[in-house]
């Protein structure tokens, strides 16, 4: 068997022990360690980082506990619109998705206008059309209810407050992710988010936008990101973590360090990303409290961690 | 006087002189020169490239011959959707809005949104309810109607057929932009479009995509693109350019080349850009058989050129 390695993220913020039970806590490992199972197992079988990221991110998005497909946040109009992208580092292929209503797996739509469809882009109804064409599974807004968002929501809604799901200092947080490399040497990176809580005017994160929140290059690396979004955006954040490597020849590590810990800190941008590099190394790094993450490799046990400076408290094997 | 420069464009594509009449030439010429004097004009007396690259894009916008604002082509569903953006090379701010209608110049709206909203990137409906609180001008659908634009609609509409506007072998093109540097050594970069003649689903290009369209930052560059959207998205055309210069020295020529010439074209990608650097010295770079575009600074002449190979035949004093 060939090396592989794949990590996935359930967004960052203000996670503290204090603002979790332990039953909680319990409740977003078994999700963390389901997601990474799914990817994992893709992986060993000798499958491909693309549809191991896809997997993993659909796992997360049928998780009510992360903000993404079922559990999303509410927008302003008490509505959810959720955001996606894929792409694969072999063919620098992507596609994405912004601000979608009823669509059960915003990544499934992601990757099906990657490999469908003329254009990388695609949002609203129209993608929403698009999906219809391909068959996607479309579900109903009780579907994506759930009563802390809706809470989280009911107490904003009249303000013109926008959240980012993790800032609210309640027990639910974040855009979801996954990064991969396969047997074969591909990688790939899939994120996807139902955005801020009460948020306005079809607002676009970084998560659906190719450079910013989702990249993937084989000369490179894979990365996923997760934190406030606008941050992300202005610092092209997924993207520098690429060019710091291919052109300044910084290790992955150091890349991510610069990136998350340097620029986007002098910016002001709150968050964190998940990546992996062409020889199956794994980077998590984040500036907040606590990010929700896990990986795992064909080489070392599965870590699964929420917080800062407890380095792996939990090293299981898959 | 401090040194300054600007340079704008119209789009690129197969424009050839055989697809064009003498008249229609200096049509374009002129329209090209009002939108360089706006800018000029505003940098000359000392102020900002923010300004400058804004006034100068809502000229070319209100010019029927581009593919923005009035003329802007005709989406599948015979409507009008633009894309915009904006950003500032000192403090890395953004604004960008996507698939919008009736706004009668998309490029304020961007600029709205980086200076009174809390957001990067607005879309649809929603950037349009923003539009209405900041008493931004609305125009009818007939405003943008264009009878060219809608005879070459009228050509595909029951077809699949998407068509940059500028593939279809007709008399019009493109997305438009500006890049500037001011007299106080800063940067910025904005550019604005209609889209693909036909595009369904709420496609979104490279246009509005902070790095791959448009991007800005003082310490390298100010790159505003035109092409074929897809490809700029999945290469991150912009942000390669500035990372080309910050992390391996590359002149502003070097970037613009590798990434226009060499990274662009392996990929499969037409189209080209304008870049202005922190020392005012500007490159304006396209593999495709033409691009509308001119430049002047404050010690060179303005050169105003459509055809590849016919290096500057016009320079005249603004």
């Amino acid at each position: 068997m060939s090396d592989f390695s794949i990590a996935i993220h359930g967004g960052a913020g203000t996670i503290t022990p204090a603002s979790m039970t332990p039953d909680l806590e319990q409740k977003y490992k078994a999700a963390l360690r389901n997601a990474l199972e799914k990817g994992a197992g893709i992986l060993s079988k000798g499958g491909t980082a693309l549809d191991a990221v896809e997997q993993a991110v659909v796992v997360l998005e049928d998780t009510p506990l992360f903000n993404a497909g079922k559990g999303s946040v509410f927008t302003k109009h008490g509505q959810h619109e959720m955001d996606a992208a894929i792409m694969c580092g072999k063919t620098l292929q992507a596609g994405a998705v912004a601000g979608v209503q009823s669509i059960r797996n915003p990544i499934r739509l992601a990757a099906a206008i990657m490999q469908y469809s003329d254009h990388v882009f695609m949002s609203g109804h129209g993608a929403e059309e698009f999906a219809r064409k391909q068959n996607l599974e479309f579900a109903p807004e009780e579907y994506f209810f759930d009563m802390l968002r809706y809470k989280q929501w009911s107490e904003v809604r009249d303000s013109d407050i926008f959240m980012l799901d993790h800032t609210a200092g309640d027990e639910k947080f974040g855009t979801v992710g996954a990064v991969a490399m396969d047997q074969h040497g591909n990688l790939a990176a899939a994120t996807s988010t139902g955005g801020m809580t009460n948020k306005n005017y079809n607002r676009i994160g970084d998560t659906p936008v190719i450079g910013a929140g989702t990249y993937a290059n084989n000369h490179t690396c894979a990365v996923s990101c997760t934190g406030h979004g606008e941050y992300f955006l202005r610092a092209v954040v997924a993207y520098d973590v690429s060019c710091l490597m291919e052109y300044k020849g910084y290790s992955l590590q150091e890349a991510c360090q610069t990136v998350v810990m340097d620029k986007l800190v002098r910016l002001g941008g709150e968050g964190g990303l998940i990546a992996v590099d062409r020889a199956g190394n794994v980077a998590m790094p984040f500036n907040s409290e606590g990010m929700y993450r896990a990986c795992v490799t064909n080489r070392s046990d599965a870590r699964i961690a929420i917080y800062k400076d407890k380095v792996p408290e939990v090293s299981q094997k898959l």
